[in-house]
């Protein structure tokens, strides 16, 4: 750990006030207004050790980093039936979205692009009673953090000006892939995009991905060891949209990240580590996240290639 | 290594005579003639122990599989200059690759797809003099085995049959990402793809992939273990077309496959192990060898994830 | 006339029973229950002169047919303003009308696919008090005919399934190009589908296309004459899908189907003529209509060509 | 005539010096040196009289307009079975015609883009014992005039820098819907598109498009009139690569362009008129050529809607 915490601290001084080409999301008006200055690391091992710079301490919108927590829940209800509705595989430039989705009949590429994760709110609307209320227990559960929740703001923000997300879910719909009512999916989908979390309450949320012996403060294991490896080999293939090769190529770590510029990473058998920094490149990733992964992947040499 | 024999042993005649739904790939007339029952499977540990079982031994025509080591030369000469040729992006469906290469102005997404295999194989013809020669020292270096050779009759049969790669070579070249003659680069490229070898000398052949002190019998190292890393990053996100998510999903390691039926996975750290049986699944992958390898990383643990 | 009477006469007999290997439009419950049996033929000529045969006096939904009289309220509206909305261009295949949506930022191809209509449709909405009635008093106005009216159990039915129109229309409001609520576009869009005409009324309703000195029963011109001939020529390159070409090359004239198995077609300066029979071909147009309108122009040597 | 000759007279003033924002084609360097102020005129009507105005005597590389000419020949070879190589579809965005290909299993969209324009080219290479020498033949009869020549520089020139069609060519070839040699095909294809003509020359040879009582000066009919009406449908249609419908909407004549900036356009019973202009607008039609051809059908009122 000591050696965790040197490279951090290191890497973060080093890029701390390099010019950051990145820029902010504005589609969704809530997002601009935060400070583009914001910048925190955080790292939990699996023995529990953590440490943080920064504004690591800070909550933030986590936004798509959320498709990961959506994933698993709905992975433990539905088992390997889930992959029938939504598929494994990286869905190559982001403008031929629709018409995949066209040409696989309605089934999603992967579940961390938007059609996908549409899919898996709306398999979640199907098993939990109270699907914001249950889906927000299960989050504090595995995160042991009764605080956590989502920002109405945001997710009116989002509902406002998400004619996209609207499009998408009723043309998935017209396949027959959606069973619930649209608004009533697009109303979870919206909130548990809005979830706020700071790194390093994030870092701690996804530990399960990170540890086998993982269980709950309740006692409960949160997905089967070969489970969780295999959200990670998604994660690794799709979770920075078409900059997934990329993020495996420069970090050599599964993630996934946010329009809120969060990052997500993981390293089986070792950590989860969060970074945060507003200002996104031109794929939609925070480009100072990506840049200390890079780094600190490097100089740890633990990238898992 | 015991626990890998008794492993590969037990799942070698689990799945022998299972009812194989693959088909034999007919559209190199020279490949439709391998019998359809062979198979084989070869380990070789960074520690250089190794095991084999069934048709371990017989030569089979490598096909893409060769674009790993085109690759590695490749970046070898040029470094990082070589991702301005061509990017390291999974291709998403295969039907759109002609439409991704437009509006990404003739550079291939990947070095794994034929179109960014093509841009490779012009990149080594400008750097080697003797391209065909050249190439076969090379392998035939790394793998310490003089007998490595060009199956002259796929080279002819593949170029008699390759309108579509003459499409593709001359597309990119209208972009200007070929800078050498297109016949010249399709000659090259052919030749690639008829390498011969068993999945003992494909297992040893690849093995700087998997140990990082790797160095040929002539002490040269093949790539920096950094650009060993970033290979198979590439291979886990790209090695097998549109099934690449799949591959990572269900065996969770970097591989490449050949539409020969051999299937090339590597344990970054710990091993190289080779599976070959020649009836392909649906998206020209050995049923089979996915299957093997499925069963073998989950009954090892030895998933990267 | 009396030459038309006896070549409509011959055909109608000549085509009457043959094996019709078109089928009737499913996906919207309410056009499954039409018999398939229907077969009608109404001409009607600049002079006034008119002739009908078989069923050419039963209302059918002529569907999108409507959207030649949507689009004629709303350049009567706009003028030329109405082409910053929507282009002129036929749409190539069916399968990536999204995707072309997604190139053209918003701007649909042209105004008889759903999008462009969907568009239209909203350039009503801004325009009418009240769009559905002041709609259907202009449908009236020209047809001088107070008896016609939408179908409400059809508008609802589309309603009902009508998710993908949903999803277009929400998508079309991502990039700018929908002023008002999707929901009163739709119901508007809808109920505009939902018209029921005769082939005799459908060719009564059309002839101010046909008659530059065409006015209303009130006085009124309802295009000027150079917007009329640009009507028909939107009508000849994109009247009929991905069937366009092919209907200007077998018949020759400017027109447009209708799933419900209407076919109107033009000719300027000479007659509107109708066509109806519910099985369509596979590309959603009526076969009997299609083939009785070759031979007709053949016969009378009238296509524009 | 008199009318035609002042109408003519008056909008060629009207525009000579008006500020043209096309441009010069200069992706075939031979295009380059022509000086973009030529400007000229001709119409041919048919009763044979005829009149032109500025540089209506120069010749000038009519490029794409030469497919009307080869496709003449092949409907006159194939009859309908011509169309089993090739539909009469316009084809929508240009961007996606490699994808249409793949989608439509290589049969191009139509006959006049270029994949289509190589199916015909292939189609007369079978037929001709000479190809390029009778193909010239052919041309020189219809025109009655024994000085139409290819221009060897242009034919070379394209050849040299020709990988786009190189491409599609062996794509198609991979489909089998090219039966000859490509280079065979490709050397007839690039010398057919030299072909040089003044405005003059192009209304003549194309008159028998206009009338159907039209014989060449050794008495033979160049197609049925049943023939020659399907190819002006597909001018109509598909003439303008993705600008067909907007040629339709502000001309409403059949005609073809070439990057040339030559214009042909028919009047079916009246005419056939030819405006040469090298500047392109971004379509890579000629625009003064379209501006022209606007003002003289609306001012002779002489669109065919």
């Amino acid at each position: 750990m000591e050696n965790y915490k040197k490279i951090i601290n290191d890497i973060y001084l080093e890029i701390k006030n390099i010019d950051d080409i990145g820029k902010v999301a504005r589609y969704i008006p809530e997002l601009a207004t935060v400070s583009p200055d914001n910048f925190g690391v955080y790292i939990t091992t699996i023995q529990k050790d953590s440490f943080g710079v920064g504004d690591c301490d800070k909550k933030f919108s986590i936004q798509s980093i959320s498709k990961v927590l959506s994933l698993t829940l709905a992975y433990r209800f539905e088992g390997i039936k889930l992959w029938d509705r939504v598929d494994v595989e990286p869905s190559g430039n982001p403008f031929n979205s629709l018409l995949q989705l066209e040409a696989d009949l309605g089934k999603p590429r992967n579940p961390f692009i938007n059609s996908g994760a549409i899919v898996v709110c709306d398999v979640l609307v199907s098993h939990l009673k109270n699907p914001k209320k249950d889906f927000l227990d299960f989050c504090r559960e595995i995160a042991n953090n009764p605080t956590l929740n989502y920002n109405e703001k945001v997710a009116e923000s989002e509902k406002i000006t998400g004619y996209r997300n609207i499009a998408l879910c009723n043309f998935i719909k017209s396949f027959g892939n959606i069973k619930n009512n649209v608004e009533d999916v697009l109303d979870f989908y919206f909130h548990i995009c809005s979830l706020e979390m700071s790194c390093k309450e994030l870092s701690e949320i996804a530990l399960f991905l990170a540890n086998d012996n993982f269980t709950t403060h309740k006692g409960n294991k949160v997905l089967t060891n070969s489970q969780a490896k295999r959200v990670n080999a998604i994660l690794l293939t799709c979770g920075f949209y078409d900059e997934s090769g990329e993020f495996a190529f420069r970090v050599g770590l599964p993630g996934k990240s946010g329009v809120g510029g969060g990052i997500l990473a993981i390293h089986p058998d070792k950590y989860c580590i969060v970074v945060w920094s507003p200002k996104l490149n031109l794929k939609g990733n925070s480009y100072k996240g990506m840049l200390f992964l890079e780094k600190f992947t490097t100089k740890t040499t633990s990238s898992i290639f």
